[in-house]
């Protein structure tokens, strides 16, 4: 690595893992590309909603033009679906731009972002990326421990990042205990509180996050329409947050960061019920069916709330390189997370019912033969 | 604005403005979205190419996974293009996203970067964004003053921006001076040298700077598929440099910034050479017929090597505001560049013939009612 560019918090970045496309495992494993399974980076197995499709159809007359810098449509959309006013809304190219946006608007070089150990690896890259000091806390049962979060935030903190339900360990924290640390949070702190996997949640889980938004000016919602929206192509997330935030998020912000169909195709998938009622139901029968296979190989896994499940693939410190290795082999793409200190375990994505059985097939495949 | 929140450099910034949308024209002022003319955001006004559209409805199945983070096709096909190693070129969600990222992996808080009196708005934001110190080079007849540019960098300069041709003036520098410019740069400081326009330029205008870019291991080329492919909708452009630039873009960059159908549309535009030469054609008719019309008019403007022209059109700092607002009231969306220090011009792109044809007839209107 030359050092004669960027500033050393740069250069000590080690970037992004990636999931492997379907097409690169194609070309380096040897196999058709239509009979590889992916199940590595949290996708809707549906794919695009047909009401995204049709709204797609309709803005692609248009491309020619840059997107509306300002998403008027699909702002009012969530305006309304949120009960917030548009002001205080944040459009971003996925929610990883609006993760990126939050730290780089709040934080600078030498102040403090708090984090949970194995929580999402952008909320790492992004502290990184500012030179920001990160005090990374440790996870309790594979989850946040808030209550180790707020004491760990000292004089130089700015942002708290918190994913619930949280990726790649699948874990959630409850509507009280949220709150209760939102109330002993410094009002200069500002708190993101990714809720990319939300959809996925049961009923009985679910809680109003824009309503605390109204209540807490530090708070910043983010959310995604990458996976129950099935929108992951297109790059789309937002924040809601009040003004005060909102405002310098959008000082941060690329002007066009979203694009034209990205914004048309949120709006009709907003307003999809029956896609999302489909892919909840979907999901809580997948994971079902990965559970009781893994419980039947007596396979450790973390109880998910998202749609993924993480599961102990071996004992060693190289047995989810190398089951991950065995399972590549057999056209199944998941996802390793040695790189979140999570070495003998595999994220596993849920998908369609038949997907997950060609997945516990070649897992115990896989592992039958790791043992040999 | 809050001083709970964000450093002070961040709150000082002044988002940038774009060109207000159509429909958000034809709310303002009551007009029908149809008749109305957008000659605002140097667009290309023949949209998106029937090729590009015939390789996104290919790329739209797959819409519910994640772009491929490392863009193999689309490298693929540019390192062809500019006889790069793939390893070369970085991706953006357009080129304003490269800018972004090359001033957030080269420089930090407290550092300096050089740009021209009058060039994009992108670099201030991308300066202001870091907390960087900014070093504005007077412009020399609306353009870049490289010799004065050359003489600005300290010891504390990590980078450079250029336009080349300039937005919003129109401007060009030959191929002989960035040379000369190139050989004086301390190798520590990085070149951006930004060609969004690169494909208006005259074949006796044109220049290998792909090539350049082997010779200096401090340049950064940035290009976008915004203007002359007409995927302005889309977001997307590259950057091609040597490896010890590129690695470090890509630590920054987001892994999932260029989304799925850009990718796909890029790769076809690029092989597109009709809908190049038709608009390389059309923008020369074009600019021929801007031209005539403000020497009829015995307006001032800046010879333009771009899809734009930038025109003097009164002698008071209201006069670009209130010509603007004249042409809106008929319908008709230019750019006021008040904010780049201008506020006697306004920038007009060039449309079809007969939406120049359109501005013609509004500006002589809005100019007679504003000399009354």
């Amino acid at each position: 690595m030359s050092k004669n560019f960027g500033p050393e918090y740069v250069r000590a970045i080690a970037p992004y893992q990636a999931g492997k496309p379907i097409s690169e495992v194609a070309r380096e494993f040897g196999l058709d590309e239509a009979s590889i399974v992916k199940l590595a980076s949290n996708e809707n197995p549906y794919g695009v909603p047909e009401s995204a499709k049709t709204a797609m159809a309709a803005a692609a007359a248009d491309l020619g033009r840059y997107p509306d810098a300002n998403g008027f449509e699909l702002k009012a959309a969530l305006s309304e679906r949120y009960d917030v006013p548009a002001d205080w809304i944040t459009l971003g190219n996925g929610s990883n731009d609006i993760l990126e946006i939050a730290a780089h608007a709040f934080v600078e070089k030498g102040q403090a972002i708090v984090y949970s150990q194995y929580s999402f690896a952008v909320y790492a890259l992004a502290t990184q990326g500012l030179g920001a000091r990160a005090i990374v806390v440790p996870a309790k049962d594979y989850g946040h421990d808030l209550d180790a979060m707020a004491a760990a935030i000292d004089a130089d903190t700015r942002l708290v990042f918190i994913a619930n339900p949280n990726n790649p360990t699948g874990t959630f924290i409850g509507a009280a205990e949220i709150e209760a640390f939102l109330k002993k949070v410094p009002a200069n702190v500002v708190v993101v509180l990714d809720e990319a996997y939300n959809e996925y949640l049961s009923p009985e889980n679910q809680y109003e996050s824009a309503a605390w938004v109204k209540q807490y000016p530090n708070l910043l919602v983010s959310r995604t329409f990458s996976k129950a929206y099935g929108l992951a192509g297109l790059r789309v997330g937002f924040a809601i947050a009040q003004p005060a935030l909102t405002d310098l998020m959008n000082r941060i912000r690329q002007p066009f960061n979203v694009n034209s169909l990205a914004q048309a195709a949120a709006i009709a998938a907003l307003n999809d019920k029956d896609f999302l009622e489909q892919g909840a139901r979907n999901n809580a029968a997948g994971y079902q069916q990965f559970v009781e296979a893994f419980q039947q190989m007596g396979l450790e896994y973390v109880p998910s709330f998202g749609n993924f499940v993480l599961v102990k693939v071996g004992k060693d410190l190289a047995a989810g390189a190398r089951v991950n290795l065995a399972l590549l082999k057999q056209g199944v793409i998941v996802r390793p997370v040695g790189n979140y200190g999570l070495p003998e375990w595999l994220r596993i994505s849920i998908g369609l019912p038949q997907e997950n059985a060609i997945l516990i097939s070649a897992l115990q495949k896989a592992l039958a033969s790791d043992r040999e």
